[in-house]
């Protein structure tokens, strides 16, 4: 009998399970402080939707989960978020614009499960539908360094690029507009396969010297204003110059967040997905070849081709796995292995009904609390506290309880105080934040 | 291009999702007062798991969302938490006792979708393993109590019974022990087929003499103590008189957390699942049938057979749509619908960047905040801020800037005041709980 999880998938044990918490209720509450909102879509949907051609890219059959259900209807698993979204704003044209939503959710993908790439994940997505300012990318762009900053990372960036600016270099390389995405694809390649491989995925679409020309293009990164000031050929075209307009637009909202300090242009941005129209960016850690931890763009296009109205959007995504590895490994977290902070220790049998009343008294005051369900002495229940990590514990025995006030041991420092149960309320107590 | 979720299966828009997000909340937030610790595990497991006979009891197959993989295994979708957990439990022997985790996540189940019945929906568990403490059950119970009074509800009950008072039951019926899963299904069925069901369900193995005395004790039910201080014949078997011992035990404990006058017992209850071993409850609302929001039970060799050392273990599972359910249909909801507290207003187009200074000021003070996205004019924002239920604005124009005292306006009362941003995010800001 099996009893591990299937292969590219994962148990979360307490411990764990505690920060992965932490991080997505942290972004949860950053997309809220900028007024997106929840939303929850079936894990399921209609192979019609997911296996739609010109939105995923490549070959979506080949890398999701999808099967017939007892019904003979071709389903699959999400492999996004995005998609799913642009379904809703299709079947749903009543929703206010701006529609700002976040989604934090599992998808699935029938990858290779390969080191921090598994075959079921977390995204963190936040979008918004329904205008065409830049303002929205801008917006966007702080939501994402607000998380970062309140994780706690200090070096990151974002690289940012249009695909307008590369239509623009797509139609001075002569290349047809219907093959452009050819272009797209081997050059988001470039980070694998190399200059040499993007040549070779080109041979048949471009000459040599063409080839030249988009190599010393894409070459272009750095700060917004020494790239783009420059006299380039790109912004000559019709479409790049309307590409370096609206990369300017977020550049100067950026400063009035702040924030613009985190970003850089690189012409060689490209995002795997089609269905892109406008500005592109990825975030990433500075130090290490860790890959980017947050990308997204803009599809002004993809609502209509599910069927909607045709309704601009932008968003991005947060890879919750990679974020997490990163976290882990550079020590980052500082949640305790449990969420329980008091255990309330019964010193002999006869007291075990007043430890629960004490128990009772604290959760009222939304304490995390523990009592004894396992008929152990007074030591091993200290013991128990101690190797579940619970910081306090309040000991209820014969004495305590004539004097109504309870032993109160921090099992760090091994400090004691003898307290009454209305001085622990007070002092470790809440009022939950009801919204 | 179909744009509506596959059947059985829903999208939660913002307004409903605010409100499920609540409830989860608070149960996730309860579970942890009680010192529960969170857990997942994958959507998907192997069929060699979910399908094990003598756990599930029905033909899991037909039930459930079943498949083969591209690596041609078996697979399927999760129809419990509970499974997985065991199958967790059974992989980690060195998790340390008891350990209590909750999950609160999603489920599938191939089940013809009719009102109130989904093919994915939310079960939120929490189950403690390793004790065979009846101090557990008593623990479970009180949960389950705090949850529903800290959602409102007032009149709700738990049926409580005991798998080994029905066990002692089929001993005096003379029915074979390896058939008492035959009886225990039939009863199941008592709501929806009646007693002449069972009884056709029952005709080869009871007699009809047997029959009358299953059915006179069946309908036994009550408070603990009238229902069980009589001498009935069924305390005279070993295994009855034992489950009566563990349900006095529990109610004893109930009466400390102060929960006995929500429990009766009721020898009719069974629940389905045949990997019950000892006491069951399930909770309901008392006003109309509207049928059970939680239950649970105790079932010490679920985790052996699932390839574990024997670990004693119980908890239960509250039904996440049928609470929402009856939560909305009785207006027990005051969430908004909206998580935006706040809209900051620019005047005109040259206050713009002053109001996005505005909202991110009142952002590091953790409020939610919106600002315009779309290019409208003042009239238009103080239209949308409204329209979505945005219950604050804030006023941002060339007069504001230079007084550095803005505009405060209360859309509900209409009430208006001149403030310092200090001021508003003194009153309005929050200190977020680290934990």
């Amino acid at each position: 009998m099996a009893i591990q999880p299937l292969r590219g998938m994962r148990d979360f044990l307490p411990g764990q399970m505690i920060r992965r918490q932490y991080l997505m209720d942290l972004i949860r509450a950053v997309f809220e402080d900028y007024g997106f909102s929840p939303m929850e879509t079936p894990a399921m949907e209609s192979m019609e939707l997911l296996g739609r051609k010109g939105v995923g890219g490549e070959d979506v059959d080949n890398e999701i989960y999808t099967f017939r259900d007892k019904g003979d209807r071709r389903v699959g698993l999400r492999f996004d978020l995005t998609v799913p979204m642009a379904r809703v704003v299709a079947a749903n044209p009543q929703l206010k614009k701006p529609f700002k939503r976040y989604q934090i959710s599992r998808v699935w993908r029938y990858d290779r499960p390969q080191a921090g790439r598994f075959r079921e994940f977390w995204q963190a997505d936040a979008d918004i539908v329904g205008t065409k300012s830049m303002d929205a990318e801008a917006e966007c762009l702080a939501v994402a360094v607000s998380v970062m900053k309140q994780l706690g990372f200090r070096k990151f960036r974002i690289r940012l690029n249009n695909r307008k600016i590369l239509n623009g270099m797509v139609e001075l390389l002569n290349v047809k507009k219907e093959k452009s995405l050819q272009v797209f694809r081997a050059l988001d390649k470039l980070d694998k396969i190399g200059k040499k491989g993007v040549r070779e995925e080109l041979k048949g679409l471009l000459k040599a010297k063409e080839m030249d020309r988009m190599m010393e293009f894409i070459e272009r990164r750095g700060k917004p204003k020494s790239v783009m000031s420059r006299g380039l050929d790109v912004f000559t075209t019709t479409v790049g110059d309307q590409g370096r307009e609206e990369l300017m637009g977020i550049v100067e909202k950026a400063k009035v967040y702040g924030i613009d300090k985190f970003i850089e242009i690189d012409f060689s941005l490209v995002r795997g997905l089609d269905y892109y129209t406008g500005p592109i960016f990825e975030m990433s850690i500075e130090s290490g070849n860790l890959g980017s931890v947050a990308g997204g763009g803009r599809y002004d296009n993809l609502i209509e081709m599910y069927g909607g109205r045709w309704t601009p959007a932008t968003g991005f995504s947060f890879g919750i796995e990679r974020i997490f590895e990163i976290m882990e490994s550079e020590g980052m977290f500082t949640q305790p292995g449990t969420k329980t902070d008091f255990f309330v220790v019964s010193v002999d049998d006869d007291c075990r009904e007043e430890a629960i009343r004490v128990a009772e008294q604290m959760r009222a005051a939304y304490m995390n609390v523990e009592t004894d369900l396992m008929g152990r002495d007074m030591k091993r229940q200290l013991e128990y506290a101690s190797k579940s990590g619970i910081p306090f514990v309040v000991i209820v025995g014969e004495k305590e309880i004539k004097s109504k006030r309870f032993g109160f041991k921090d099992m760090r420092s091994g400090r004691q105080a003898s307290m009454r149960i209305e001085q622990i309320t007070k002092h470790f107590g809440e009022i939950p934040q009801k919204k």
